[in-house]
């Protein structure tokens, strides 16, 4: 609740929560929709969250003007149910929702975004999607990205397996943006034999906020699901900063690589798979996995896991016993994020700091480890330095132009289905496309 | 050595190691500088290092044949000593050297790559920088980048204060290219009031390969050294893979990206702050701290560093123990590579993935925990997520836009010379240009 003084202020301009108001003091002007009291600011504060989405506190003084522009819109209670329209011309999709920016709105309790849209509400914001596709909406889960673990994996790969089994020609997952490099890497690996499209999409921003890219990011992937041929699995989003076409990117060569742009989402060392443009056309760029028309569906599940398998990064004067403490703790494997072609300290004077023992504890140990560039982009390689040699020789495995966070993911993977000695002749060598033996030139901060 | 019959085939075509042959066998054809037998294949393997600098074995059958192509320039023993060139009228600049690619040769005992030019080497190999400025050359170590330690900045740093005490202008350090920008980030907070360029430089391919990069970037860091007005700490390599101009990226705003590439280097969240034409002129990009002629100099040393801070990166299924670990270890501060906006799990329903509780350990343990985003590019924000607030609310320091790898250098460096409570309140504001308030457009990806 807000102070006394300042309900006062709000009722004589007729202002409510949710409302788009004007705040002037002195030279300042703001403009931004009025939030319910929060906990940022003591009582005497009005909080109003700007167009960037980010909520401002402005105290209240005598000089403070307060003017209302517009009505709000966001507190608009519930949605009417849209019925699922279903037309057998059209092709069959099956959305599966697992939370995220997507699916949220300002939590009028903290000011914060929160997961609070139902599905209806995904369709009624955005209903072309039912123009392009019969949508069947699998509710699944409401989860924000980040606290997404390898059990939801596997449940959002049954889901897929279940809504190929179905009869769905592709599958669009909606869910948050921070783990879903991670989740679509992990279902390039699960999911073995696709043969459908399954596109993984989300929003950058917020449904609420005029800037929300989400509702393209979602038709451009009913677009994909529905039309195109790839049997791969990728993440659809937009393809630059302003609203234009997006692109599909492999699952496993995707990474976030801005905090809030919308065109965070890059390839690394690869390129789109496709693009989608504003007018609903698909264009494909490179080599990928063509979808055949296969009934009953080629999909094999194969969904253990082994999450005892650590991402450890080397950077000067890091700590080498973090190795020994993942042996303690039972860990299976070790993915290391070396420096430049795959570098950790082993020729260094300084005991403290040098990685070459530690490493070979861990190999002698049982564990196997894979190395991997925190560069990101470009290959590692065994050879060209002495020092690398050292590592090779020892029996780390290089792991190719593999981001660090797929060969962990891979690993974990490859030790819940295949076993250890299988695991590590499979880590170095290509399952889903993560890695190519050849680097395009134009693969590099694309 | 090589077998009888091999090195019988290459007496019979006047072959000696160091000359560049074709090796031909059946439809596939390899050129390359003929290596001495190293430790890869077996005695009947020959072995060539190719144009890309990655070492190729053949094994000798009856349809192998090899030609001469040229005389061997590689094997080419002691350099003639260069003398060192004084102009009044030109300025001084000391060169630092302490190892790296760019003072490498090919080791003809393992057939990798190791450090082995000397600083008269380097002179005569790039003669055009003595024509630029007064060079005195300070041979301070030979160390893979990769194996440097605090240790080893904090002897640099004293050496470019010795420099500029001796009246140098600017200075260039040569080093290996996988530390250099850590490098960068210490020396840019341990010299404090910098009244002149220090200007890093280095090579992602060694000196024997045709592809060097190393005498551009060289000859560039010698003019910025010898005439920009630039009072900062920078990496200056290639801007593009191929052969052009170089960019002078701020040393706290500089990141490897590219295990390989000539123009691995870019900055994160910023522009370069100048660039070196072929022809020489410096254009400048944008603010930065001007030199102003201070005699004596103003350069002050702060080179205490507390190495007892980890960085730690957050992904899906990662074991939060770690941090307990940390503690125990006797660390003061903890950096943690969160996802997004600077998240790590904090709402799952799992608890061994249950970040939450560790970091709060941390904190009540007396810990500093700063939160950076693996995305490198874009900011991380306290508040704009519930999940974020929890964090924040618990005492979570959230750095603005540094890197990871940045932040964790500050905090070393920040806890050994002001001590936890001024460290942990400097931690989130600017000291060396590694946190900008705002972010423009053009500065993702470039």
């Amino acid at each position: 609740m807000y102070s006394e003084e300042i309900q006062k202020l709000l009722d004589k301009n007729g202002i409510k929560v949710g409302d788009q108001i004007m705040l002037s003091k002195g030279a300042t002007q703001l403009e931004g929709e009025l939030m319910p009291k929060a906990n940022i600011g003591g009582k005497d504060t009005v909080i109003i969250k700007m167009k960037d989405g980010y909520n401002v506190g402005i105290k209240l003084t005598s000089d403070l003007k307060i003017e209302k522009l517009s009505s709000g819109v966001a507190n608009i209670g519930s949605f009417p149910k849209v019925a699922l329209k279903h037309d057998k011309s059209a092709p069959n999709v099956t959305l599966i929702y697992t939370g995220g920016t997507i699916g949220s709105r300002v939590d009028y309790e903290t000011g914060g975004v929160s997961m609070l849209l139902k599905p209806e509400e995904l369709l009624y914001k955005v209903p072309e999607i039912q123009d392009i596709a019969n949508i069947s909406v699998d509710m699944l889960m409401s989860v924000a990205s980040e606290d997404l673990s390898y059990m939801e994996w596997v449940k959002i790969a049954e889901s897929v397996t279940k809504a190929f089994n179905n009869g769905a020609r592709g599958v669009i997952i909606t869910m948050g943006t921070d783990a879903m490099h991670y989740t679509a890497a992990a279902l390039s690996f699960m999911l073995r034999n696709l043969d459908g499209p399954v596109v993984i999409t989300g929003a950058q921003r917020s449904s609420d906020r005029g800037s929300s890219d989400g509702f393209i990011n979602l038709v451009s992937a009913t677009r994909l699901a529905a039309f195109s041929d790839i049997a791969e699995v990728g993440i659809c989003m937009h393809e630059q900063s302003s609203d234009g076409r997006c692109i599909f990117i492999r699952g496993v060569k995707a990474r976030k690589m801005h905090t809030s742009r919308r065109d965070a989402f890059r390839p690394i060392n690869d390129k789109p798979m496709a693009y989608v443009d504003k007018n609903g056309s698909i264009s494909y760029s490179k080599g990928y996995n063509k979808a055949e028309a296969k009934k009953p569906s080629t999909l094999e599940l194969k969904t253990k896991f082994d999450p005892k398998v650590a991402l450890v990064k080397v950077y000067p004067n890091s700590d080498p016993k973090i190795i020994d403490f993942y042996i303690r703790e039972g860990y299976n494997g070790i993915i290391i994020e070396g420096t430049g072609l795959g570098h950790a300290p082993v020729s260094t004077k300084h005991d403290e700091f040098m990685w070459l023992p530690h490493i070979k504890n861990a190999l002698d140990s049982g564990l196997i480890v894979g190395m991997t560039s925190q560069c990101l982009y470009g290959r590692v390689h065994p050879n060209v330095y002495k020092n690398l040699r050292l590592l090779s020789n020892l029996g780390v495995i290089y792991c190719e132009d593999m981001m660090p966070e797929v060969a962990q993911i891979k690993l974990c993977w490859l030790l819940g289905n295949y076993g250890k000695e299988k695991a590590k002749s499979m880590l170095g060598s290509n399952i889903a496309g993560e890695i190519h033996r050849r680097l395009e030139f134009d693969e590099f901060l694309v």
